[in-house]
């Protein structure tokens, strides 16, 4: 699976209120966040195939995301 | 609002099947997953915050993964 880089993870966890986070709290989110950034990536794939084209625009990822959540 | 780096959405887009994506695709991705994330650190910094810890663990984002999605 991708990874996201754990620094941004950190600022996002700092961001939300927490004093302190663990290096696998961190892991876990960057792993979530890989996880459903796939699952949008996919049907915005879909999306932009269904519109006859072969890439994916900013306007599929929205889409997308409207529809997963 | 926290920004995630772009390399790794074009490798989630290209990893779901994007032969292209543009770069405001990228960017949409980006911020889509940092807002995400963010919902689900607040959610964990809660749980945490109830189990009486001031440190946010891999398994209070878990959790709130869990309640979120």
């Amino acid at each position: 699976m991708n990874k996201l880089p754990l620094a941004p993870m950190g600022r996002i966890l700092a961001d939300a209120g927490a004093q302190r986070s663990t290096k696998n709290a961190k892991i876990e989110l960057s792993e979530c966040l890989a996880e459903i950034g796939h699952e949008i990536a996919e049907e915005s794939v879909k999306i932009a195939e269904h519109s006859g084209r072969k890439t994916v625009k900013a306007e599929d990822i929205e889409l997308a995301l409207k529809m997963k959540f």
